[in-house]
């Protein structure tokens, strides 16, 4: 082949995590029971009502496309949520369905970037997150946060790290690798700087609802601004990852250009997923939900203890999603060489710090809580051995 | 809002053929049986054994991620696929999984494309495929196109259009809004043209199947080169439309590359689908592919000898697709006003050629014949009666 491909794919990493998922299914297929404490994804089966209402929605022939933007019927739904969940009155018309929060980033990424410009984000975050950024030639523009910050942007930190070619900055509230949500003040502060720089605020709220107590933001930003693009999914909390479905609010004097840009580039989101999730805000789904939840809170405070307990330094409790980001123990060698190792040797999967950015990456690895304690348990000691 | 939108937004145009289905359905909604003739997605369900596939897929709980470039089973079978029906030797490894053709052409465009440069299309063609490039600061490079040319681009065409920001070409087999195949000397001299030029060939190859009888390659261009990017969907010819699942074969360098994009962009396609279209390759659902694209030739044949009888000027029979290309009669004003006084005096919704490119599309329409031979002869009808 002669051709060349386009530059940005130099630029674009393929994901560790990825990497290592693959050396870790090929030591499960050798024989090997692999502890995978690396895969952002529970254990948890779909709810079974959203279930049903897919076998429905196959059942009754909804294997057409949608509108482009999604069914009126879920947009419906989704603003309802808004409603009820948050007190907030998001209409519909501002609702984007998209394949999953991958189709509502892709958008985000696309509405606002023009070639050479970047929005600052937190380092460490998710490396998704830049690449989707150098996709469409622009930049995710780190800026490296410590537990003191609570791993999160604020104002000050916007005003310092501003470049001329900031269009504005991506905050993800839990934030993945750290679980951390972002503060009221901070976030206010936030978007004071924003307002004042004509900035984007583009608000990665996927891990919503998977909070276990903290003095973070619980709100959608919405109630704080209408001008934000703001992510979401019905990954996570509600179970759907095999699904792909998501949805983006935009401000309501983005809605034409939202709606043109995902006509063009996606025709529309999954039929069969999009019927499928109009059961996934009735009661008998929410219950399943919340149950998922509390176990996912026992999870949480078993690992932390163990791990802690190991001598990994964990400076702030993570507030939500299904990350412990750790900080490892001075005495073993840098995180990739460390968790290639673990895996190697002892068939425990890992993330390494060095996915999610450059800020003290080495020293950090993400552990995911997403499987049963017993199978948490098994790892954690076969880290102690590890540690040895 | 103060922040401004990326000036790609202002490049890319809505459909059309969008902002008319949407008033169209208006007047549905409001007691108007419109017929449809603008609507590119035929009236048949999902083949039976797929969806039986899609309630087995529910029933197992595989609503889980996959792979980024799909199910490892069901690279395999379309690996089958190309052997089985075409006699070709293409690893599933070179196979990437996508959310319907759309993803296909966006990966194809992010892998081809850096700011500025383009790929020769013909004019008329499918309009997204324009806005992907726009989409990555790129640009679709319109070539006109004749009946002379067969609707295709050749080598000859190349040669005459290539610009120094050229980076090879895209050519859809059978074309959209055209039908038309390319023929085995165009498609040799156009690859003859781009491999000297080091040049890339996207390959559109989504309504492969939905073919009535003609002298185009009726191959896949990857009997002839391993060096192109060739797009394929399960919408068209599989009848799996709202489900948005496709494919890309890239050449076996691409292979990591195009495996990184797509799991940074898209995670993974849907996993019900790739579950469910597992069982698209199998005699049964094949059979009813087959009876289908039977229907859709009677509907052709039909539809073609009504619109040349009423003095519409269709001077090369499609070869594929479901869609026929015509010029309009002389007395007619421009196809967008025609086209929109046909909608709101006589209920029948057609695609003007301004959506399709530039190229004396002010005189043409694009009909589909996608519904009962009933109801076009109702929209032959009426048409008439527009003529006068």
């Amino acid at each position: 082949m002669a051709q060349r491909l386009a530059d940005r794919l130099q630029e674009i990493g393929s994901f560790k995590a990825m990497d290592l998922l693959a050396r870790a299914r090929q030591l499960d297929v050798s024989g090997h029971r692999v502890v995978h404490m690396e895969v952002g994804e529970p254990d948890f089966p779909t709810p079974g009502p959203i279930v049903e209402a897919g076998h429905r929605a196959l059942a009754d022939g909804c294997t057409r496309y949608t509108d482009g933007v999604g069914l009126e019927q879920l947009r419906e739904r989704i603003s309802d949520w808004y409603h009820d969940h948050y007190g907030l009155a998001v209409s519909a018309a501002r609702i984007v369905v998209t394949a999953g929060a991958s189709g509502a980033l892709l958008l985000a990424s696309a509405m606002v970037l023009n070639t050479g410009e970047g929005l600052l984000m937190s380092d460490p975050g998710y490396p998704c997150n830049r690449h989707f950024m150098k996709a469409f030639h622009g930049e995710g523009q780190l800026v490296p946060v410590t537990p003191d910050d609570g791993y999160q942007l604020s104002g000050a930190l916007l005003e310092k790290h501003w470049q001329s070619n900031t269009r504005g900055a991506l905050i993800a509230s839990p934030a993945n690798p750290t679980g951390a949500m972002i503060g009221e003040s901070a976030l206010r502060s936030v978007l004071d700087v924003l307002s004042a720089r004509e900035g984007w605020l583009v608000m990665d709220e996927i891990y919503h609802g998977l909070t276990y107590g903290s003095d973070g933001w619980q709100d959608s930003v919405l109630a704080l601004t209408d001008d934000a693009l703001v992510i979401n999914s019905f990954s996570k909390y509600f179970g759907m990852t095999g699904w792909r479905l998501g949805w983006l609010v935009v401000p309501d004097t983005a809605r034409l250009d939202a709606e043109k840009l995902s006509q063009n580039l996606f025709i529309c989101a999954s039929s069969v997923a999009q019927h499928a999730a109009l059961a996934a805000f009735d009661d008998d789904a929410q219950a399943i939900m919340e149950r998922q939840r509390q176990t996912l809170r026992e999870r949480r405070a078993y690992l932390l203890e163990a791990l802690r307990g190991l001598g990994f330094r964990i400076p702030r409790d993570p507030d939500g999603a299904f990350y412990i980001y750790a900080q490892i123990p001075d005495h073993l060698p840098d995180a990739e060489s460390w968790s290639r190792n673990l895996l190697e040797e002892h068939y425990v999967s890992v993330t390494p710090g060095t996915d999610f950015g450059n800020y003290l990456a080495e020293r950090h690895v993400r552990f995911t809580y997403v499987q049963d304690i017993a199978v948490l348990e098994e790892g954690v000691a076969r880290i102690k051995r590890s540690l040895g």
